[in-house]
């Protein structure tokens, strides 16, 4: 008999797809839900973290609640919209001390807070570990949503910032090495609501989603939702003053940190070319472009060389 | 230090809206929040449950999914909403047989389709046990939204079915008494949201909530947040076939059963005397009368007897 070990992460969000019948306007399989309400949709994400699976050793309690809170936005942004509201569930163990919970709570507010959103309620009950689940909505115009689709032949390829420092904090964490502005990257992720609503409400962008899990699974995802194909150019790739540095003292590669990894949280974008300027500016320059939708098949451009890209994410459950 | 197992589920919950403060429309203490979306109200509840806290042992994968569904949608029929969808988020030991997986997702979507709700989307994260996170959203006219203040002197209190069956249930596993009714009663509770609609439309109703913690509880809430007190006549309650038998069966008074225990996810409603008749008929009967609104203390009457009704419920990590 086949256990969720067996089929990791990927198997077991597909067969929990596999007999649900959404009739919502943007269902399951993108960052986040969106339903119906006339002029706009009500976008809906939920995220959950556990201590076994997300929340690396040395984050303070303040910091569980920031992550927990800020997954969840970061999947609103990666549509464009404008946070309303969160409501957070908790596991909690019984010996657990109530100051502990006290700051859990308060990364919580304040990141709901940093977006402009409401902490409108939550839940909490016993269990063996800490588990804290998110769900945040938010606004947007029906005629301005982002979705992982839409992305066309001859657009630009874009993200907001650079990337690899949380998968150089992990590995700083992990290996002992010194590189804080990383580490605070890693476990204090920065949901990217303003830019998302700049790209959002410019009408120019064509597909988005959040880099989650890596640069290259994200560009996996926007490529089979849009049914092209992507050229990647390593050395336009933003990169986190760490990443180097750390790469080369752990004997890591760059590229898998950078590619990888995740937990960058910056959104990924397709874009019409000509809007490009206008909207690096609007962005405060929180906007470059790594390559271009050409083709049907995903490769990385290092010097002469065209590799194929790898699209793999990092996979729970395996 | 103190810890969340020395001040308990209500201390947990105080410590945590404590330092909230939400603007929203109906923020944190009732049963869902809500968002004005200008003409109507979004309401949005989380419910999480764990096996260590909520799941009897012996219930099915299916039930768990209906249940983790249930509880949440119940919030939603307190406040007289209409579903408009879910979220579930799932943490999951990785030695999970897909099969039970997909009985437990079966259950979440067979219970959204009963009440009309779009299952809208997840997330799935590793976990040294099963826990089940669920949002329900729902729409209500901002003019009809029930909320859990307003009970007025004089009104009617009532409940839209019978109590104690849930209790029953668990007694009944517990001490191994055959009452398949009421174990069914307690596995599957149905979330009363046509009953919530319709009392919510008829707008003659001035208070309510779900007797999730039981009736006591209940009554404490409404009666706490409305600043009234409530007499409610033991011999009118109505109860479940099975309550009485199992009670004596298993030693344990059948009025610890009905008041004391909780998840029988009936609606507790305070109401407008006049409109009793009519609303009873559209209920089809499901609505009985267990007594009224009248001066500052809550007590319970016994035929001659009256006394005071001890309003604790249910609390988890004690």
């Amino acid at each position: 008999m086949k256990t969720l070990g067996d089929i990791g992460e990927k198997g077991v969000i597909a067969a929990l797809l596999e007999n649900m019948s959404s009739t919502a306007a943007v269902g399951p399989g993108d960052d986040a839900a969106a339903v119906d309400l006339g002029s706009q949709y009500l976008v809906v994400s939920t995220d959950v973290v556990s201590r076994a699976s997300h929340l690396p050793k040395g984050m303070t309690e303040w910091q569980i609640g920031w992550f927990a809170a800020a997954v969840n936005f970061s999947d609103i942004a990666a549509m464009g919209a404008r946070p309303i509201g969160m409501v957070m569930a908790y596991v909690l163990p019984r010996c657990l001390p109530l100051e502990d919970l006290k700051r859990i709570s308060q990364g919580v507010q304040d990141c709901c807070r940093a977006v402009g959103a409401e902490l409108l309620g939550g839940d909490t009950k016993e269990g063996s570990e800490i588990v804290l689940s998110g769900t945040a909505l938010g606004l947007v115009d029906k005629d301005k949503i982002m979705l992982r689709r839409g992305a066309r032949e001859g657009d630009l390829v874009a993200v907001t910032g650079p990337l690899g420092l949380a998968a150089a904090g992990y590995t700083a964490l992990m290996k002992g090495i010194y590189a804080p502005r990383s580490i605070k990257a890693l476990l204090e992720p920065q949901p990217r609501i303003a830019e998302g609503m700049i790209l959002a409400r410019s009408g120019a962008v064509t597909s988005c989603m959040d880099i989650t899990d890596g640069l290259a699974f994200s560009i996996g995802e926007l490529s089979k939702q849009s049914g092209v194909g992507f050229e990647v150019r390593w050395c336009s790739i933003p990169r986190g003053e760490d990443v180097e540095r750390v790469a080369t003292k752990a004997e890591v590669s760059e590229e898998a940190l950078i590619m990888h990894f995740g937990g960058d949280y910056e959104l990924l974008v397709t874009l019409a070319p000509d809007a490009y300027d206008r909207l690096r500016g609007e962005l405060g320059g929180r906007l470059h472009v790594i390559g271009r939708v050409a083709g049907k098949e995903n490769v990385l451009i290092r010097g002469d060389e065209v590799v194929p890209l790898d699209t793999r994410g990092y996979e729970h459950f395996r």
